[in-house]
């Protein structure tokens, strides 16, 4: 019998333990485990809960118990989850986690005291919450030279963008609405303006490319720019606006990891993923591309994450399954997006054809509904993007909205 | 040092060298272990090859050097890959596969021998090629209930109805097409009967419930009855008519597999899969829904599936990663199709409304360009598929389609 020990009775850490308790006996029957719960870590009081007696709000409880193996840690944040989760490495105790600005801020040093201490630190739930992603691309695609992953990461903007795209909703109205259905917190400034898609490209970046990409080193654009009319454009031009968690090796064997809105086109997978859903892709020699959808939030969809990686955890106490990564001291190995080749959606007022021609050359022109007779809307040619910088501030007339192009 | 034994080189054998050979260097390194080719065994031979000194035409070279830990079968057919593959595990060597044949048929017994030797059978490539699933289902949703899975698992087949529903090809034209490119065998059979997605959701049933399902046991068609008239249909109703291989858990407990075209509506991720991709949907208690998309087929991205496999064995030589299932020597967990509830598109000539609502009681009636007058095709409600039968054993007229929905 081996003990496991929940940090956070949160959404997600209710959410585990439910799940947990739910399929215990399939669960043990089919791994060959005997696994229990055995501490739940919270400040809070639940009398009323089957589990209560379990509750804890010391963490030596479940530290000084050597029946614990395994740990959950769903709390969320990085103070106090970092000194918990490291407490528990250094004696020897897996942890599995939910909580991503946890990895994507102190991976690299985590998974050296899980390897150093001869267990597992895994968290398959930090990255498209259900979504089997971490595993796949260690494991199953780890034959390949990967070149390239993007994705939908996070399901409150894309139910955000939903709302834009199928309802006209504007960006206020959708994001009210989000909150009021509990997809947005009251202060939504991480998912709208991109840092909780940025954590979890951090993750995917580091576990691809083998070393720490910390989240102040990549270029993040949320979505609170966006209007109305930039997307009647993107569907005019056949596509949508999605926010794309993207990295990809550059020429010179440089990671360009980014975070902005793009114009995603119809034939695109990323293009049919709606609501709060994720959708993650990844390009690689072998296997050309692959494509997880799923639920990347949630209660339950979380849960069903960290219960996976308990299991293993549970199953391979003593082998180390999770794929390490490097520290990084520096930042060379992060390219500058401004030199990155783009092809870019521009709207602008009183500027005429003749002069963007001059300036970007063939470009296509789009229309919408209501356009207004001075206002045009164009996709440039490829080129650098501090080439798109020069061509712009050359341009006369206002340049009232600019997106990428997703090359996926 | 530690050497791999690729058992056929054909093409995904030839595939599984060139992908290990190509990532060699960036695959021990990142995993922290030291493989190289070992050998290769082909009754043919290859002598401009740069690893020609590798081949054998004797599998005892391969079985009786101790230094070989792992072994990919890539030859495919049940003999004599089952008596390689079954010599190798009983050596201690773990084993992994693309050999659907060989999972459907000696899965359960192949694992078997694989624990008793404390060794590895894997087959992530037997099912949705480059796609990560196996692990996905075993691992990443092992804390849930998996209650069906769904998917467009044969490629062939999904090209050729592509072509019918984009291009207007006949069956005929788009099956000689696939052949011209590749896509298909000479003789087609497998794949346009439905029996290679009939191996792959053996599988997926034998993992996800944990008891060999035989492929005798599931009721399998293909696609070759399939007309443009039904693919018309399917469009004008705003969705395709797809190859779904599914399983799922009735009500009295037992599981369902089959294999047959559908109607998937145009909301379901399933139909947005065209070409030789594949798509596989999994629902559970926690997670909800999951799909997983990329090329079902073809030689590197079946050989990133293999290189995968390879790649854990070589890591983890003596933990046993395979999930087990047990065998089944009855087929009383199979539940009969004839009694599921379903809703079935079909098309009917010299038939009269008055009749079919007097029978199926209110249908949605469909039309399509060039529809002769005495022809109607309607969408029934829910209803226990021998309760259809009966039905259309009283009407009137020719039955000239029969396709179920799929209720993905």
């Amino acid at each position: 019998m081996a003990k496991l020990a929940v940090l956070g009775h949160g959404v997600v850490g209710s959410g585990t333990v439910e799940l947990f308790l739910k399929n215990r006996e399939q669960i043990n029957r089919k791994n060959g485990i005997d696994l229990e719960l055995g501490y739940v870590l919270d400040i809070r009081d639940f009398p009323d809960l089957p589990y209560s007696d379990k509750f804890t709000k010391d963490i030596n409880d479940i530290l000084n118990d050597d029946e614990v193996t395994v740990v959950a840690e769903v709390m969320g944040g990085v103070n106090p989850a970092y000194d918990f989760v490291l407490s528990c490495l250094n004696k020897g105790k897996s942890v599995c986690t939910s909580n991503k600005e946890l990895v994507a801020k102190k991976g690299a040093e985590l998974l050296k005291a899980a390897k150093e201490h001869n267990c597992n630190f895994m968290f398959e739930a930090s990255t498209g919450g259900a979504i089997p992603i971490i595993r796949p691309i260690h494991r199953c695609l780890a034959g390949n030279d990967i070149t390239a992953c993007a994705g939908i990461l996070n399901g409150t903007t894309n139910f955000i963008l939903t709302k834009m795209i199928t309802e006209k909703m504007s960006f206020e109205d959708a994001l009210a609405m989000a909150q009021e259905l509990g997809y947005a917190e009251r202060n939504p400034e991480a998912d709208v303006e991109g840092h909780d898609a940025c954590r979890k490209i951090c993750i995917l970046s580091s576990l691809i490319y083998g070393k720490h990409v910390y989240p102040d080193t990549v270029h993040c654009e949320g979505i609170t720019k966006l209007t109305l009319e930039d997307v009647a454009y993107a569907k005019s031009w056949g596509g949508a606006v999605k926010l794309i968690g993207s990295v990809k090796r550059t020429e010179d064997g440089k990671i360009l990891p980014m975070v902005a809105p793009r114009f995603v086109c119809g034939g695109c997978q990323l293009s049919n993923i709606d609501d709060v859903f994720n959708g993650i892709m990844v390009w690689g020699d072998g296997f050309d591309e692959v494509m997880f959808y799923g639920r990347g939030a949630g209660k339950l969809p979380t849960a069903s994450a960290v219960v996976g990686d308990i299991i293993d955890c549970a199953k391979h106490s003593k082998t180390i399954l999770s794929q390490m990564w490097e520290d990084s001291t520096d930042t060379d190995f992060i390219a500058d997006y401004k030199d990155d080749s783009v092809s870019v959606y521009i709207r602008v007022q009183d500027s005429d054809k003749a002069q963007i021609e001059a300036l970007f050359g063939e470009c296509e022109y789009i229309s919408r509904e209501g356009q207004p007779e001075n206002e045009l809307a164009f996709i440039t040619p490829v080129m650098a993007e501090k080439t798109v910088d020069e061509k712009l501030s050359a341009l006369s007339g206002n340049v009232l909205g600019r997106i990428r192009l997703f090359e996926g």
